[in-house]
């Protein structure tokens, strides 16, 4: 039945040329309806269009900033919008940098920085939980997607390099990351004993995105797999996780390229 | 000169029995002149006017709550009021936490750990290294006070815990504390080349305040120093990282009672 | 060609129904030729003979302790005995704990753990990456296997909570386990320059396995999938690192079961 | 009385320009009674007569290699030695690096730092601990030393940046010094309960040694006490831990020079 098609949210997907775009059309591809939100309302619609064009669905939510109420106010139009869907998989992928020496990052930078990363987090994992822990268990048959058996739902944050170490340069960033991962801990520890899974990956490279792609500047970059990486890898091991079997969760991943110095 | 003895500020004291008061205590012991900064302006007070009493030198400066306005109008007051004094240490040891499930904790919680923990954070660095970057490194003689040789200055962090592991029910207060410590990394990393030592605590156990004491009632526990932290015990490792030579500083020290399962 | 079919070499597998064994039987069927490395010839040939029955292919190299030169020998006989495979897995997942107060620990128990874990790790690692160095990168059409895309080959080491933890009766498990774990780390750095991919795992539970069973005697941790790892959810994992595209290579993996607590 | 002087023990002084030779100074100099176990005769006789000639006292005892044998042998000779001396502050400072790309990494310099590191830590504790958990707590006034208060004992482990992180070329050495601390970790957890304090440095830089001058031949980085470590600086440290009250023990403590970039 369509109804029991399961629900995929993702929070943060840029110019839908990132982590949290790439990650909505390999979940669309599997099955899910899409939920997007984010802001860039062009970029958004845009994203939403080229998954229902290619044959999956999705729609956008919007939101002005990264605020709790922005995020609130998006789940209420996605719950009314996705009514019988399960939430099975929620994607937390904002996050605001900034990097400068201290002295130089404004009281506005540590302020976008905490509540891109910090305020919205919770926020969306309150939003997201408050949907999954009333759920019973992922039926395998659920809408003919596989894996996902005996979880009620994944959610799922980004993290970076930054999420474990500060470092010269990125303490507004660092803080914000730091205080993601601190989060994801905390609600696997707690929401596991209710069949929740809940895992965190450290991206700890540059992602080919047409951002990175403008800054840098660098064919050869851009050419060698194993420089850089890859949207579609990290949604690739979102799908892992997802899929893998309560009997072996993991919370934490880290995810670089091959040739990477670290 | 009087105006050379060095200054210690520190953010966060309580009601006066914790780790801000004991460590404002033993710097003013140590010859240090004391800048207190805190919200409950009768708690701040009582402890100025003791410090004083016992033939140190301290001055309250009350902040209403720990936006990064109140932080900044401190300083501002302490700047005027210590004019020529070279702000050699400067604690933050100001902290929220709540200890809830995930789906109990409000919004308004999440905005007030995240503002006392990681926004004053910032905003209180940001105003000492303001100075302390200014300044001359810290001669030998100075004010009689031994020890802090080729230092600008100390900026300390206290953590819990919390700081390096979400568990159950500390989710918003082990996001703060994460976000702390990477500040504090960050800045140690930052400021290191400039002879600034930023250091970091993380305090593993109980500590023997008012507040435990009351909330505990174990008259055992108290009586007992190898179960619980003594404010002192913490302070005198302040003071120790404060006195480390720049041929060997450390980032993190752990401290918990002799008896801690951890 | 048959020659060219990949091989899988694991060294570690008790009696057959643990982590080693069950990552042999998901390689086996994936298509890899499967040598296997471990003490206790009659599990080792019982493994061996259920592999090939079920229509894959294994040999069984018997050693009679994790010592360097035993290591070495079976390398030895398994290149002659499967000339031409290219060496696309390696899995070290032997282990030997003591679990005691530190006073009873024997000095032969210390010196048994630290050959069994690093000691033969470095062997194993050696005599893996003597030939996967020397190997081109994987094609995508090879044997039939999917996924190993731009990779020599894959290193894989099996690790516990021990790796990152000790505690109190775990000093000489866990000595050699952060061993084992130190190496992987220096070789995922050192050989990915080299597309050769080096990971860990960190199992934090208790697996399912005859030994757990009998020695727990409880149906009901047995019949709950939530409450015990799985070697067949481990052999998984070890899959999806397998699999992983040079752009988003992961280091390390925790895995345990949903409602375990930690 | 005489007799009831404390006693401190350390294995590894190197040539006598180090970090173990630096503590046995200071220690010597607060009063403790100075035993001395090492490779190399000559130096350590050198060291143990510059210490008696300035007032301490110290003997050395040699031994061949870092084997258990070894290390037993020496306790042997130092119990008969310090007859009545109450062990308070045991010091293990050997260490044996190798820093080569790891298939140039002989089995036999894999054997020498699993020895040297692990084998020789574990032998270290136990005879030092066999000690000190059969003593009773110090009394403040022994021997007119002054600190130690409610401790057995304490058990120091010199660490190194190896100790928590692997890299290219370090694998061996990371996998012992990875031992080690795990060990000093499973103890610290094991016998705080027995008021016995087990800390553990982790040294994250160059330390200014006889050796360091040669190899390095920079006047002005030995001159520049902000950009290397001084064996002082570290043996100050120890000073530090060992006075450390039971109601905030500290087991980790990171150490660099100001200017060290990490």
């Amino acid at each position: 039945m369509s109804s029991a098609r399961p629900l995929f949210v993702v929070a943060g997907v840029g110019n839908g040329s990132g982590t949290g775009a790439a990650t909505a059309r390999l979940f669309a591809k599997q099955g899910y309806r899409v939920a997007l939100i984010s802001r860039g309302v062009d970029s958004l619609n845009k994203l939403a269009s080229e998954i229902n064009t290619a044959g999956g669905e999705a729609a956008a939510f919007p939101i002005k900033d990264y605020s709790a109420a922005e995020i609130k106010s998006a789940f209420t139009s996605l719950k009314a919008h996705f009514q019988n869907a399960p939430l099975r998989v929620a994607l937390f992928n904002a996050s605001f940098g900034v990097w400068k020496p201290f002295l130089e990052i404004t009281e506005e930078e540590v302020q976008l920085s905490t509540e891109t990363n910090i305020i919205a987090s919770f926020a969306f994992a309150r939003e997201s939980l408050s949907i999954i822990t009333k759920q019973d268990v992922e039926l395998e048959s659920e809408g003919g997607v596989a894996g996902g058996i005996r979880k009620k739902g994944t959610l799922l944050f980004t993290g970076a390099t930054a999420s474990i170490r500060g470092n010269v340069t990125t303490s507004a960033f660092a803080a914000g990351k730091f205080g993601v991962r601190a989060l994801s801990q905390s609600l696997a520890k707690e929401f596991g004993k209710q069949n929740i899974h809940v895992a965190h990956t450290i991206i700890d490279g540059g992602i080919l995105t047409d951002k990175s792609r403008s800054f840098r500047n660098d064919p050869n970059w851009e050419a060698n797999p194993d420089v850089r990486l890859s949207a579609e890898g990290i949604a690739n091991s979102y799908l892992y996780l997802v899929k893998q079997d309560s009997s072996a969760w993991s919370w934490e991943l880290d995810l670089r390229p091959a040739h990477e110095k670290w």
